[in-house]
């Protein structure tokens, strides 16, 4: 299929871009494409709008968004242990499914064409990604309790997992996901990194979130979470260490040493009082290209949209920082995008020729980008995702003047799902 | 006229809304008023929609609006001085109208009724607000650079926009705006007292938003600001004081004494890394409910929306505490909704018979505020503006199905006006 923008807004021009499969073939100023001998199957007319890569979610569980509004304003263990791993604990791989259709739909209706998730019932997430329509980097909650039984298993299901996952769509990118050097055993994390650098994959993994994740792993090891990963040899470029709250001076140069992946959840780590990642240490270290921005799971933040979190993220470093020029707009935009693309691996992230035809356009008519004096100011401080009109991912239209197929029937059936959950 | 709002859900339960009027005559169960012998000239079906107070925004300066996104990311005084004092500058009465116009507009986009303002062409504001039909508050800057003239001259047109003020429609208050006290002498600042004194009149002034204000203050009186507002006899119940960022034990027990009223701008105080007022202090200190939330100018933060700034304020108090139990998701709703209410001395803040027909409808099939768990949480942590569906105030209908009368020409004119003045 091919697919016609015309009139859209890209870098400050107006111009048509023409979508042939799920690429981006050619851009060219606006009308110049009706003089061309090609003719799209679809035409979307794009005046008064502009054309920005659609946003990536680095770090989510996308099924807590049955969980949302749930359990809030509480200190984090307790929050985790009466009210989330009880309720987890009851999960089936159907409300996975419909946990993670509630929060694909949130996702396209806010312009997050991908994101990296980390759940139960990886089966439930993935077809639920499938009929979404939307890119996914999925992996599969890997905690073994430092128990060898379990850990086989969990080996064996990475194995199959990943076997399975080559039948899928290529929207579909099946990556490991380690929980955390609290919940995973030395010789898991060693499998991890074999089986990832065998099989080229990514390793998704929580890194340093609170300090006393810190504490139990010097009494444990004897060192940092991140000193003890070089040591065992983990790290990587195919490394994506989410959270990096507390590290220190060394850890940050082994992070860059190794071009390791960091991926940056300012609301939930405000939210549950976890601290602040040191962002201008990180761009002193030389990682800036290395960090992305996700939301974290809907229970800690709680919604999913990543034009909220590009400006808290902004605002907490200006805040934490004591200066108002740490992360200007055009950095906290490039984390959702094209530095999240580089992270993921994926050629996409910009609007440009060749690159993949995920896209969003958004409303310049909507009040809160108006004027626009400043696109990029607007996307970042003023906009939130109902400034989003249309979606494209993977060459396919999710959503057209905010409409997407199904929704209704899919928030009724998701709510009914979520309720039965935490009546069980 | 007589408006029935059928079905909606009011703390959690099915009712129907009479409003005659300008208030809320009667809250009874759902279908009961069908019985009943009234019949409402409109009728607004609210079902799946959840009925809440509109929202105050307790501090802006609306026509700063056509500035959004003109400049950010840089150091407070080059902002200002470089950029908005030029701007200003240059202002009309008929930008601030323009402008205000198009502040009133995104507001009532995300459920907000009532905005406490302060800026230059009060008429320019207040003929805004007329035609919109949202609530405010109105100061005019009083600036007079420590001279005695425009002292003068400022005292005169204070007097004159108040008597003018009387042949307005109650919907518009007006109050005092001494700018701050780097900016007013101490001889206005008596003046500004009396007045208010004598027409009980609110008095709306920036407190210690910056650590430079107070040395500089320090410097010219030897105390820290509220102490010498204290010492010149200048608080009262009626002092609205804004940001109060920088506040010793000492001035938080003045402020106490003299039921002084705050408001807290977090979003503007992380964007221009002002620092954090110390909310969970303030609430030792007795004043919990003497605290509204306001958005602050959109130069600043750069939007117009008290959901994000509710969730903002939850956000940077739970990471800055150290605490995520600091202001629940119900505290953060009750600064922008009854405390509020309390603080601009307004008969609303709440859905009860009796108080003003001042209504926002959630939708409560919006994805964002699925699952439903807790109402509350859902508008504090995951709401944006557009989930407001329809707005009353006064007893108006402004919105209905995220429809206002108007909006494209209105948003096309303020443009084209925001547009002019940054190239006059």
């Amino acid at each position: 299929m091919s697919i016609l923008i015309k009139n859209v807004l890209v870098g400050g021009k107006e111009r048509d871009i023409y979508i042939e499969g799920n690429l981006i073939d050619t851009i060219s100023d606006a009308g110049s494409s009706n003089e061309g001998v090609r003719e799209a199957d679809f035409v979307i007319e794009g005046r008064r709008k502009a054309a920005i890569p659609g946003l990536f979610n680095g770090h989510t569980h996308a099924a807590m968004t049955l969980l949302r509004g749930y359990a809030d304003d509480m200190p984090l263990h307790e929050w985790l242990s009466t009210k989330i791993w009880p309720l987890e604990a009851k999960m089936t791989e159907g409300d996975v499914y419909w946990g993670t259709k509630l929060a694909c739909l949130e996702m396209i209706k806010s312009g997050t064409t991908f994101f990296n998730d980390m759940y139960w019932y990886w089966e439930g997430s993935a077809r639920a990604v499938s009929e979404s329509g939307i890119r996914a980097m999925l992996s599969a909650v890997f905690i073994d309790g430092f128990d060898e039984g379990t850990a086989k298993e969990q080996i064996r299901r990475n194995e199959a997992l990943y076997e399975g996952s080559k039948k899928l769509s290529e929207r579909i990118i099946f990556a490991l996901g380690p929980h955390a050097l609290y919940t995973v055993s030395k010789e898991s994390l060693c499998w991890v990194k074999e089986f990832s650098e065998k099989h080229n994959l990514l390793v998704h993994i929580h890194v340093s979130e609170t300090g006393e994740e810190v504490e139990e792993c010097i009494k444990r090891y004897g060192m940092r979470p991140v000193e003890f990963l070089d040591e065992i040899e983990f790290l990587s470029t195919r490394t994506i260490a989410c959270h990096c709250v507390y590290l220190s001076r060394k850890e940050m140069e082994l992070l860059r040493k190794h071009d390791v992946k960091i991926v940056h959840n300012p609301t939930s780590n405000m939210k549950l009082a976890a601290g602040r990642m040191l962002y201008e240490e990180l761009k002193k270290a030389g990682l800036y290209s290395n960090i992305a921005l996700g939301t974290d799971g809907c229970a800690s933040n709680n919604n999913l949209d990543m034009f909220e979190e590009m400006k808290v993220a902004s605002l907490v470093h200006k805040a934490g920082s004591g200066d108002p020029t740490n992360m200007p707009a055009q950095e906290a935009f490039e984390l959702a995008t094209i530095n999240a693309a580089k992270v993921f691996r994926l050629n996409s992230g910009v609007i440009a020729e060749g690159k993949l035809a995920d896209i969003v356009l958004l409303d310049l008519k909507k009040v809160e980008l108006v004027p626009n004096h400043n696109l990029t100011s607007n996307i970042v401080y003023s906009a939130n995702g109902s400034c989003v009109d249309t979606v494209l991912c993977d060459g396919e239209i999710l959503m057209e003047g905010r409409k997407v197929e199904g929704e209704e029937e899919l928030t009724e059936r998701a709510e009914e799902v979520a309720y039965e959950l935490v009546d069980r």
